[in-house]
């Protein structure tokens, strides 16, 4: 009687990735339009009637697949860029990243910030990464910020309309660097200074974003 | 034959924008959670039936005034910015009165920023404003913005996720001049220069936003 609901509990928690891991090949492989749900059974491996024991619907199974992604982009990200001494690299190599995010991965990109609250998602998944860039900048002097949580909340929804803006066409991918430059000048560094940390060549991240 | 049609025409756009003006007044004093169509009939002075011949749905109607709302506060708010000879307080007082909107008319802010599509929404009512004013402060020499078009995308963001920190209580209603600051710096602008234009006492609009 112990062992029992244990057991049962772990292959259906296993079930469950195998469906997300599915729908995460299918969202950025072809986008949420080829998204049907007997394909996903089939690939996980389990009846298609079981599919419900796990998603309310398919659009469920979408948003967890997307808090997903996000946060395991954030993590990536965000640990990668923490490892910068100056936390004007990080804040300008994150940024940068998210932006080319779009371009790596535009079908997950696309369904994500067609997403319902996506702009709270990506906001809540990179913050902890963000305030703590910040408040190390302001401790260090590097950064003069009037009001950090503005700064954060404005540089989020900053982030997150340039990756809109790079999926419908309205700037181009490579507009990283300005975003980033002016994010820093925001931040109280010298133009000159902005410039030139924005534009620097950006380490690569181990592996894609969207296999985190 | 003629004009039947043209008198019939005009009544039918009255009554659709007494129903427009009683929600807008509903909207702004008890929020959307009161909105209800037979008051709304009866405001306008029309049959309960008739409603559905002016609007698919309630939540069509509060679109609606959301956008007739959205507009004239750009209008109001943007044409006021621009007759400032200088280009960084126009954009100064522009993204400070629209936050202090949501000081000013929570309800209806509240019922605009659960809106899906809110902040395109936000940036399309306030784009022609705030692109003539960037192209000025850049043609001057005031502004130097490396890409304007991922600029005006980044404050509209911004801005718009200020509201919502306000109506949020994240972030506090006087927290616009700090906004102001940091946009106009990531304009280029100096600090000292940044700071003092973004603390300039504000004029008045005339009237109220939500009656405009």
């Amino acid at each position: 009687m112990e062992k029992e609901p244990g057991r049962r509990e772990r292959r259906k928690l296993e079930a469950r990735e195998r469906l997300l891991a599915a729908a995460r090949q299918v969202l950025a492989e072809s986008g949420e339009a080829n998204l049907r749900i007997g394909d996903l059974t089939e690939m996980a491996d389990i009846g298609f009637g079981t599919f419900y024991s796990h998603f309310e619907s398919k659009e469920a199974l979408v948003e967890a697949v997307l808090v997903e992604v996000m946060a395991s982009a954030a993590g990536a990200i965000g640990s990668r860029a923490l490892e910068f001494p100056d936390p004007a690299e990080t804040a300008s190599f994150a940024y940068r990243r998210f932006i080319r995010f779009a371009a790596d991965e535009p079908e997950l990109a696309a369904v994500l910030t067609k997403l319902d609250a996506a702009d709270d998602l990506f906001e809540t998944s990179l913050l902890p990464y963000a305030r703590k860039t910040l408040e190390r900048g302001i401790s260090s002097g590097r950064f003069d910020i009037v009001d950090i949580d503005l700064a954060l909340l404005s540089v989020s929804a900053a982030a997150f309309a340039a990756i809109k803006g790079v999926l419908a066409g309205r700037i181009g991918p490579d507009t990283g660097a300005a975003g980033a430059e002016m994010m820093l000048r925001a931040f109280g560094l010298q133009h000159a200074d902005a410039r030139e940390i924005a534009h620097r060549p950006m380490p690569a991240l181990e592996g894609r974003l969207a296999r985190a």
